[in-house]
């Protein structure tokens, strides 16, 4: 199988990278009769694809394909999902960057996609080792919003803090501590990058050491678990407050 | 198998079951050699349940349990998860309440359960019909925290709607429309009741039509979509956040 060829099922993800410009679409499974078959959205999506679809009996998809909730769509597609980081040096609006630094889970990553692309986040970054790729499960879980949102692939993390730095970005690390102010009594204005660790191992010492300030959400219960995930929405919608008011 | 009979597996989750008062333990399953034999937590919850610890081989263990990331470790015990709702008449704080019309995916419920019990939520409230109950994926999602917020169940959500109002309670439902304010700009403080609907269906109309506020979360990238368990994140912190200020 090529290193660059991927596959998405479902109506929301398939539509997502049927309207996106930037991959190559090979294959196009519908499953007759199925909810996607009637969508509106798949349909006009299709209409740019026509020369790549083939339509399946439901017997067909689904002895391929019974394992997955594919709504009846299955779409294969190349081209590269993460890209390189751009200089943001003569941006000078307010422009929010998020960070994930050794998140193994696909499903937290997925989640995560999906978070940031509503709450207008500019870019994701994720380093090259350490962390979970941007996966088949990856997209699926973010619906599709892998393709709307940058998703930059790094070297090296801390010199990546290193440099935006140097752009004037201010960095702020979720990470418990002495220092760790509440979420929302950090400043989200202006050009900010935020950094989240694995739920198990947090951030890297020498990311961490490079940060401008630590921002934390108690815990108000006995369990002391939030999912990384839903950190991330408490976070960026605070931002997104911070910059309506 | 016992109606009651529920089964919870994980360091986390079994953690927070034997250590709980409220069930009755009827079988500790643990995998020799396991991370949670190794695991100080469940040794230390372990200590008031000897009697029903069997310790299994890998072999055995996983030819009954593979497909679930048990950690080595599998709790069955009875009891009821759901309770009544009580009166809060006479409590004059802050009570967050939340409650769910028809979510019915248990992956979300199972996460919402999580975030509103580290965000200090005082009940979440469930409608009998419509909805997922608390099934053991949800609880296996939930890491625990099932156990440490009280989940009722109620009949009919607009007429609990109806009796919260009478006993002091705000009526807050995240709902799109004409007269939702944006989230952040609606009072949390004192008693209040929030309702979240699910990501295709919404809150039903006499549940709204009883609410005393709409809030919305705008979307700000084009997917349009943030996942139910995120929008409640954002809601039931910015709620902490007014509540600390």
């Amino acid at each position: 199988m090529a290193k660059d060829l991927h596959t998405i099922f479902g109506i929301n993800g398939c539509v997502a990278v049927l309207q996106s410009r930037r991959y190559k679409i090979t294959d196009v499974l519908v499953q007759s009769g199925s909810p996607a078959e009637r969508d509106g959205k798949i349909t006009h999506a299709l209409g740019y694809h026509g020369g790549h679809i083939k339509f399946l009996s439901a017997a067909h998809f689904k002895s391929n394909f019974s394992k997955w909730r594919t709504q009846g769509i299955i779409v294969r597609f190349t081209g590269k999902i993460e890209s390189e980081l751009p200089s943001f040096l003569n941006k000078s609006k307010n422009i929010g960057l998020l960070a994930l630094d050794r998140i193994e889970d696909p499903q937290n990553f997925g989640q995560i996609i999906r978070t940031a692309e509503c709450a207008g986040i500019d870019g994701l970054i994720i380093p090259q080792r350490d962390s979970c790729g941007v996966t088949d499960t990856v997209m699926q879980v973010s619906q599709g919003s892998f393709t709307k949102v940058p998703i930059y692939k790094v070297k090296n993390l801390h010199q990546t803090v290193t440099n935006l730095k140097k752009e004037e970005f201010w960095v702020i690390a979720m990470e418990n501590g002495v220092k760790a102010k509440e979420w929302h009594k950090v400043d989200y204005t202006g050009k900010v990058l935020i950094i989240v660790g694995s739920e198990g191992r947090g951030i890297k010492k020498l990311v961490l050491d490079h940060s401008d300030f630590l921002a934390t959400i108690p815990m108000q219960g006995i369990t002391n678990s939030l999912n990384v995930s839903a950190a991330v929405s408490a976070v960026l919608f605070e931002r997104l407050r911070q910059l309506s008011s």
